[in-house]
């Protein structure tokens, strides 16, 4: 892993200011790569004049309409969030998350996920992250700038990028959002046909699952068996 | 030592959003003592923007004429800075610089003094400083914004006074080994009866499947889940 491998994924994001803070607190840290997720005021003056010398990093920023769209092909998207959430989900220092972004092999694509200013990630966007990232903070006032949590996170990537043993061995590749969406949608089709899952009354059945399935971070070939499983129990009861 | 013994002190700023910016990084990070050295535009609209929730801090910011006075109780000073001097003081990194801090007893005083936004702090005010601290950085592009290295700092020391970092949330107690030899005999039965597992070459299956498992620490919520769905198949199935 290196620092090349990771994305830092701004959403929605109201200030263009903040853009080019983070940019520049990107660079800093050694990091290459930024996107921009339907930013409400890009391209802009200020996000340029705040770059300050990082402007070569924010004029190659990916823009995406959607936060799927920018997470894709991740193998781990970590969130930033402040918030507390109905359904309480990993939640890890960004010192560990670092660890964890900086432990994963090869080829392995990393995302950072930072919310809106105002009202940071939804529950929804919350639901694609392996974990969410919570920077200690004073409890009376806890919500940082977003360029000023991008500054924090990024600097424990730089720190555990220069301390990072090599990468352990694994069992294959990881599994992609990608992949990840794809088992979603197969799991939920399964649930609905041997009548676990009402579509009527859901309740949080399926956020539950890809809590449980985002956490243990599936190589390609788990998520292969998973699928596989799915389709036995389709032939199985007829469908 | 606490943070209410610990003031940030900034040096002669040019923009007062920098100012602004610093103040909510220092609440964020619960320390509450800013010092201004002979500001070049304060108060100003701009500052209280930046400083968001962050301006009774801001309202009861010292503002002294010279570094000497801001610093004239301190025990420790330590002086953020980039650049490179003729004569080696010093350096710590950041962390080591908030241990340092942490290690102080009782009633001393420290300051950590964040230079201009374009020429850092001169010689004769590093010499006032016991220690220059070196924020780790892209050599290539090393100098941090003055609120982004205040955060970075801030972090730390947040991080040195802390004493036990807060048990992570959970929704319920976890699984047992017994629940999880439950689940898995659960497992392999179903994993049979849909022909997706051949007793005769059972291959690797149930172990993959219980490393993944057993890698995601289940809630026994979770736990209930996953038999529920095996239960379901095996009822649409008719066995």
């Amino acid at each position: 892993m290196s620092l090349s491998q990771i994305r830092f994924v701004l959403v929605n994001t109201s200030h263009p200011g903040n853009i080019g803070a983070t940019a520049r607190a990107l660079k800093n840290m050694g990091l290459e790569r930024l996107y921009l997720v339907d930013p409400l005021e890009y391209p802009h003056a200020e996000a340029t004049a705040r770059a300050s010398g990082a402007d070569d990093l924010l004029a190659r920023a990916v823009v995406c309409a959607t936060l799927e769209e920018a997470v894709a092909d991740c193998a781990l998207v970590l969130g930033a969030s402040a918030r507390l959430r109905t359904l309480p989900w990993p939640v890890v220092e960004p010192r560990e998350a670092a660890a964890r972004a900086m432990a994963l092999a090869g080829e392995a694509q990393v995302a950072v996920v930072l919310g809106r200013e105002h009202s940071g990630l939804t529950n929804q966007e919350l639901e694609r992250c392996n974990a969410l990232v919570h920077i200690p903070s004073n409890p009376r006032y806890s919500s940082l700038n977003v360029a000023a949590a991008a500054q924090v996170l990024a600097y424990e990537l730089h720190l555990a990028a220069r301390e990072a043993p090599p990468a352990p061995e694994t069992d294959g590749p990881l599994a992609t959002g990608a992949d990840m969406e794809g088992l979603y949608a197969h799991l939920e089709q399964v649930l609905v046909e041997v009548d676990y899952l009402d579509p009527g009354n859901p309740r949080q059945l399926m956020r539950r699952l890809r809590r449980l399935f985002n956490r243990a971070q599936l190589e390609r070939m788990e998520l292969n068996i998973l699928r596989g499983v799915l389709t036995a129990v389709q032939k199985k009861t007829g469908r």
